[in-house]
């Protein structure tokens, strides 16, 4: 495989295309993030519905232009909405991420995540290393919904996952590693507290959905908004830091969302990780 | 149709009146603004109550000074939950606030919401232009939940709406317009981030059945709802600009509530928009 | 009854061992406190799992080290996951807490809250006076999910229903009290803002769960719970008054949840209240 790191003019590029055309992003997802992630995706500039009915979700669809699949609190009425919405965007053609939260926690969720990747055919596929060991039908257990293995050691999993499913992988970590099977994108992104706080990899989630919406490139969309989430962590981070006393989980949120707000070709060249 | 703005001591009365009774507002909301609804809610003084089970609407009603049905996650079991809801509120005489948010982006939510609107017969809906549009019968169209069309533009329908259904509608936008059919009220709120922060309207809807809570005359409260929205916004965003930066949306949305909590008669007379 | 006040190394040994050991913390809760509660427990260094499919009840706890059931939003399908997750739970020997929101507000609640009671065994239930009231036979009424009623009118009731039950009982208010029928500890908690701000009362059960898993005994594990969220509101209160101006509720909970994360010895002995 190829190893690259990704441009930050690129990532300015698909950040303005965000703005500018505001894409709607039809999630469907869990309970816990929903407040939090349709905070990002508006702070970002992208329009978000959250729908789960099962009788509209072709017509939600047809006014989306990317599709987040999210199985963090499942339940059967809703793995159903699933279904119909992925089919609904393959046939509109619009890309659909899959984040397949706690796979290997519990036989429904491997299952569900598994029907959802074979049956939807999602352009990316996007969790924690342990979630994606489960899906490259490696032992790896989940430990709830955080990750003891790192991507590193989902790399060569991953690769083959992505050529065996046709599916882009976004693997998070310390390093998040993106392939498509032939290419890798790494992306340092070592960013304090971000693991403190619920929902952050449904957030990657949410924004892989919106730059997804404007970049038919799988492989970098998937890498720019993961670019984007270490970018804005870093400048929360900067900014709360700036206060003289060490940043907390709570206050990093807020920080979080307005940095994505106010996110800017500078910041992404000074801040993006690894460049 | 005659047409004036709201005085500010109207809006300072209603408001200590909320604080002194704190009246019970049970909320069949979506879940992606449960928890800031409820938190403005109680910001401001009232006492929030979210209950949806279909087997326990009539004793929570019981407990209720008004009943908030917004329509944002819809699914079968909670339409039959906000049919007993507004049945009971009905029986009782507590006035029901209707958000429909996203009616004409599906069909289940256009149904939905004209079902409750002629069955329960609301004192008030609350929604953005498009959704009173779709309401209407007008072809308005909805793109997510965002509306595309403005207030101005709803005017007319809203109007007819508010006659024919004998419901006085509150229309958000640049300039907020609330009509019983006969009068109008107008209040020019421009603040910025606040269409940038989910559940803003879904809050003003919580809002406004606080204020009709404690005021009787629908038209009033639902308009001094949309200007205590309208003081805390200009209230979040002058302490959050002091700060010497421009504001983002994940700051404002803490200094929105604490301004909710903190508004006193002089930031009403300050702030209130058009005044 | 014999009575006393916590200890405050005791409090710093148990959050010690929660930051060391990351238990994981399984919570069946309400739609409105999902999130904040996942923050709080991640912000305290516990591992918050939200699931709430029957399906996968037995797999979730089996990888939890407590179990939070919180009734605040009921529907028939989860009390069933409450009680399968329970009798698990029952089985692995993990602590459970209940939370029985609402109780006495609607026959629904309270009669779920009692089937679990009796059905699953809790280690700790932990409510308002109103809620520990109506589940001890009393008389009490549920004012929403406020509670009209003082920890002290319920001390008697709470011991009886802690005798008859073989549970510790949880009781906030302005002096939370904490007994399991024969020892009682009280903690004097005149924090402002907090009964301001959706979901402390379920925070607090949630840090229960988390204390409990580290600490076998249930009375003491209860109460350094109601400890250290009287201290993180006294840290936060601080830290918000600091800045010069009364601090409100939308400010208190960011800087709550960083006080959960920031809190050290010297913290909890200089603001443990009582001591």
């Amino acid at each position: 495989m190829t190893s690259s790191l990704v441009h930050p003019s690129d990532v300015v590029r698909d950040l303005d295309r965000v703005r500018t055309t505001s894409p709607v992003v039809h999630n469907i997802t869990n309970y816990v993030v929903m407040e939090p992630t349709a905070n990002a995706l508006l702070a970002l500039g992208a329009s978000p519905v959250m729908a789960h009915a099962p009788e509209e979700m072709e017509e939600i669809v047809r006014i989306a232009s990317a599709l987040v699949l999210n199985i963090g609190t499942l339940s059967s009425a809703w793995i159903e909405s699933m279904h119909r919405a992925g089919a609904a965007a393959g046939a509109k053609g619009i890309p659909v991420v899959l984040d397949p939260v706690g796979a290997g926690a519990s036989s429904l969720r491997t299952r569900t995540a598994m029907a959802l990747l074979e049956g939807v055919r999602p352009a990316i596929v996007r969790g924690n290393a342990s979630e994606i060991l489960t899906l490259a039908g490696e032992q790896g257990g989940t430990r709830g919904v955080d990750s003891s293995s790192s991507a590193e050691e989902a790399e060569a999993p991953a690769g083959a996952l992505a050529r065996a499913s046709e599916v882009v992988v976004s693997v998070s970590g310390a390093t998040d590693m993106i392939t498509d099977g032939a290419r890798t994108l790494r992306i340092p992104t070592d960013t304090p507290l971000m693991g403190r706080i619920t929902g952050m990899g449904c957030t990657a989630s949410a924004l892989t959905g919106a730059l997804a919406a404007v970049n038919p490139d799988a492989l970098e969309a998937a890498a720019h908004a993961m670019a984007i989430m270490g970018v804005a962590g870093r400048m929360a981070w900067s900014q709360r830091a700036a206060g003289g006393r060490e940043p907390g989980p709570g206050g990093f949120l807020p920080a979080f969302h307005d940095a994505l707000y106010h996110m800017k070709g500078d910041d992404i060249e000074r801040y993006l990780p690894g460049s």
